[in-house]
């Protein structure tokens, strides 16, 4: 393990042999938490779809729900613990191969990668939505939709090489670290949200809850479109610092203040236009709620499990609306790298730690017990 | 008290007096419950303001809080009880006199009224959105921001004329009835829900949970929308028998059957695309939920008082939104009143029963204790 | 050659063979208007395609370009003059074969089909625009894209036979006539027009120009969503005559009046809210400009070839805008059947002929020459 | 006169003084180009209104139209030549007085203008189109719509003092310029432009033809909002050397290069997702059209006067949208100010000139003759 700041000129220094090997190293899953490094056979991309070399991996807290109860879907009795895979879902890599159909990349090409590729041919994924994909999870035997979520139904990122359909990457500028560019899809699950609550930030008011990385993220990408002012809350005063550092305006500290009565008067008595809720209790649900102007939009980024107590009367007598994403849809990966692309923040400041391939195990437990406050904990699979 | 059947010929047949008498009738509100029939001297429109001579005003489950317990949003400390003033929303009528910068309306107009004129100051009312508006109920004294929502803030139509500002009228057809118009209101907050939820519904399916008046009139717009299959859940059996007339496909009886595996299995598993919750009760709630496809939308255009246990989980996990509503916003009443006007639906089949204006009293007791299976009691002022 | 009202009946007794014959007949363009009835072997579905059976096929005026000039794009250098192919778009049919990854369709299933499937992985596919698909006709050869666009670019319905992507079916409901649904392509292009305008025609003014098929049908459209008043500007009666059986409110004489005063009179001075020019001449899309009002829209479903001398200035200082729409995307095509099969308009007043699949060149000529007034002419291939 | 560089710091030195006096000096047009500098009372705010000192005002090109020739509606026989008042209409200063109504500004407090105040009870006001009011211009005598254009229609920005509804106002930081904060106008009629064709441009390509003041900040709004590449076409070096520094990736020269092929060249032959013409001429929209990509968007921000020769049937084949702008609507302008406001461009890049209020002839005639290639020129009225 070394620490970010060694690393990053590091990680730009990406291996440049493109050669793809017969084999390649990855972590296979085996029961819950059940973790394994193998040595199989590198996989061949098929129509419209191309091999990619990873070079960086991003654990995500999503990953440990994967390796230690099975894909979110579950919940909903949709999916079974996949197990015989290799999870990971925050890459980004260089093209070393290209099937039928492919002429967007060239070998050589850095991307970074969104999670969905839709199935292509449900009414969702017609309209644009192919986070919101009907076939979901359906990649399997006889009637093989074609949906792909890497490393949640089919192979991830926690391997040396990985196979993505084109509609997945994203290209990563010369001057863009191979750590940054793992970052994209979570600044690209913020844009998302911003996305569908219309996407108009400039001079609006926006309040962030939940200062994780797609929390951090948020706050990025709101002032980066003209967001003003942009409050974050949080518990941690760390963490707020980044948020600080990040763009944030206002930073509220959710355990010693009111953070409703704070954007209130931050708002004149308004309330804010935008809140995203990236913590997912019932309490942040709830002053999202409350901190809300009437006729304002709140995104649900997160979520607590199983039923809430929620004052939805309160949304509805002021004429709120709630947006429940799923994922980073609609190109949004592609936004939020054009903006990291253009400089306008450094999403760098939430990369804390790195591994290599084989530290993966200890990787996870630094991501799930933040263990020295880490954010965002990266592999580097060639190494 | 006449039923409905004789007398909607009878409504047509509107006084054709339109000279304006120094006094009317009107009543009033005083402690909550507690209302006069009284003599006042008939207001005078100010500028881009008529005056309504009411023809037909119909009862809210809304008069009924605002009458007993105050407008709304008195639940959030907003509003108090308001008193000394005629409630009353939903009504329609003639106009007999015209204030400066009135060139819209000529009198002997016939016209439906929206509730809210916003203040058009306030950023919401500036992008359109008054039902929105931020200086709600803000119409009063030294700092008067214009803001109106009739019988809410400001004089409504439990009486024989009221002061409208312009932008609230729609106007009726000729050939429509007075208590037919008077549901334009209803309808119209139907077909806001639908616009706030993208509005094209042509061969999308959508459920409607709550056969009260908006939850019926859903249907009807629904359907004249396009939308398909459109299905209506409900408890009674003659509720949902109103509903197949005004053209719900399938109906679901929400005690007998599981009306979220009923809509899984009227969609091929997958959901409904639009479900629009009329019955705002926490099962309700979970059930939309629950019914709603992966990526679809629902609209809240009722909710239960206070905290409710909600899963919010599965919406975030699937893509879905939630609309919570106030009002009839974005000219919806005007566009209800086009289909209306197309003969598109028979709005009266939920005009249940008629009553004088000196039966005010009566009529509120029909609609709350939905004497007679009472659905829209309608208030004739100039009898 | 039969004259539709002797022929919907029979049309709609569609053969109820479902078994794949190893050969079909089929038409096949050689150089310029010189078509040859063939017998060719019937082609296999590959993934996510059916083969469809075709019953009944429209004759669009783009074939007869297609025929003589080539596919449209062609004007701008794109697409050569495509020949040994099969042209032809306007059909419908019944499925007979399903590839891999199908289970939205089984065999004998009637469905209508749109032209275009997108290749799914440019940029505008991604975002649900498979019509301006930026990978338009590059479906031959080493790259190939998967773009495709029936008898334009590749095989088409006069035949057979013909292969379908499965994005590109639409369910046809039992009780309507193959004739009927061969329509529904045409009205899915009307659809298309009104939907990118906003889609939320209900109350609003429409003026249609041009009483061809799109144009009809356009009204019959804008009727049903609710428009009032709509308005058909032609040059011919008894045009002008269906478009009244369609809906149209008011009808006016491009010759003899002049349709802007009209217009202008019609709307208090303002203008319409919404016009789609059909007939697509200098003259046109400059009435349709004047016409409009300030802050309203105008969609351009045909054109003029070449340069056009054109008042921009007008739309501009009226914040004016222009939609030039390319074919039926957006799913338009299925919300349109969501209206027909609903009973909302009779299509087939538009359908004024039907030949059997050998008299193809016999019903061109009644197509081109307009022969008997023809509208709509109907092939139908199993005959 | 002054240079620019030399009074940016002391047009930030607002005279301090709020005191409104009874008289003010204001230039008054009486016959086409005959301006005079007369003594008129100071007028007084009425309901919603306030009283603005100005402190800086631009000037554009229109008010050398409607000095010369009247408002450009007069164009269409709207508006007749408007004499006896004070043009100017892109304003800041400082609020002296405040109307009945007013809460949401405080004496002090310095503001930027919108142009427009709309009726407010048109429907396209009540949608939130205010500068597509159908009322423009009905501002006098017994009609009085309430519509107001600030130096159209009425009392404009060329005089000490000025009339303004709320709803037009902008508050301006501490740290901004007036010469800046003058411009935000010009800046929010370019994110007008981006806003009507959707406004998401992170990662999107746009052009922008024409670097005058609008198509300059064009560039510069389009690059905040992270669009990327980001052209810049014209014809004088010194120009695109400006858009250059405001953020262009490429500066085309339109006379020694074909744009069309440059553009399409840097686009991957697919063309630019949005295009913004600012310069107007037939050859512009041409090249516009042309450079537009399948599925494309372009704004006309500027005109031809009478009829263009254009290529509509490349638009209507390839799917492309025209956006006919009038002004600066849907709060653009405060979106813009927003940007402004943040440091995310340097507006003040076009403000070239600056007089005292006595000059405005011969300012005037710098902007009219582009004397010492002046691009904004700013008067400031308390000098």
């Amino acid at each position: 393990m070394t620490m970010n700041e060694t690393t990053i000129d590091e990680l730009k220094a990406a291996p440049s042999d493109l050669e793809v090997p017969g084999t390649m190293r990855a972590w296979t899953l085996g029961d819950p938490n059940e973790l394994k490094l193998e040595t199989r056979k590198t996989p061949t991309p098929g129509r419209s779809e191309v091999l990619v070399r990873i070079d960086a991996v991003a654990i995500c807290a999503t990953d440990l729900d994967v390796i230690s109860k099975g894909p979110p879907a579950l919940i909903n009795g949709g999916l079974p613990f996949n197990q015989d895979f290799t999870p990971g879902h925050e890459y980004m890599g260089t093209v070393v191969a290209a099937g039928p159909g492919v002429d967007e990349y060239t070998i050589g090409d850095r991307v970074a990668v969104e999670i969905h590729a839709g199935c292509g041919q449900c009414r969702r994924c017609r309209s644009g939505m192919y986070t919101s994909c009907t076939n979901y999870g359906r990649n399997y035997g006889e009637q093989d939709k074609g949906h792909r979520a890497n490393g949640f139904t089919t192979q991830g990122g926690f391997a040396q090489y990985a196979v993505n359909h084109v509609n997945t990457l994203v290209p990563v500028p010369d001057q863009m670290s191979d750590a940054e560019a793992a970052l994209a899809v979570t600044a690209g699950t913020s844009m998302y949200g911003f996305t569908e609550m219309g996407g108009l930030l400039a001079g609006e008011s926006v309040v962030v809850i939940g200062p994780g990385p797609i929390g951090l993220l948020a706050v990025a990408v709101a002032k980066a479109l003209g967001a003003s002012p942009v409050a974050l809350v949080g518990t941690r005063a760390n963490r707020l610092a980044i948020g600080g550092k990040l763009g944030a305006d206002v930073l509220i500290d959710g355990k010693s203040e009111d953070a409703v009565a704070r954007v209130r008067a931050l708002t004149g008595g308004i309330g804010a236009d935008y809140v995203m809720d990236c913590a997912g209790t019932e309490q942040t649900i709830n002053e999202a709620i409350h901190m809300c102007s009437r006729g304002g939009k709140i995104c649900l980024a997160a979520f607590p499990h199983g039923l809430a107590s929620i004052d939805l009367a309160h949304a509805v007598m002021n004429n709120i609306y709630l947006y429940g994403i799923r994922g980073e849809g609609k190109s949004a990966v592609r936004r939020a790298m054009a903006l990291m692309a253009a400089g306008r923040f450094d999403a760098t400041l939430i990369h804390t730690h790195t591994f290599n391939l084989a530290d993966l195990p200890e990787a996870l437990r630094y991501a799930r017990e933040r263990v020295d406050d880490a954010i965002k904990v990266v592999l580097r699979p060639q190494h």
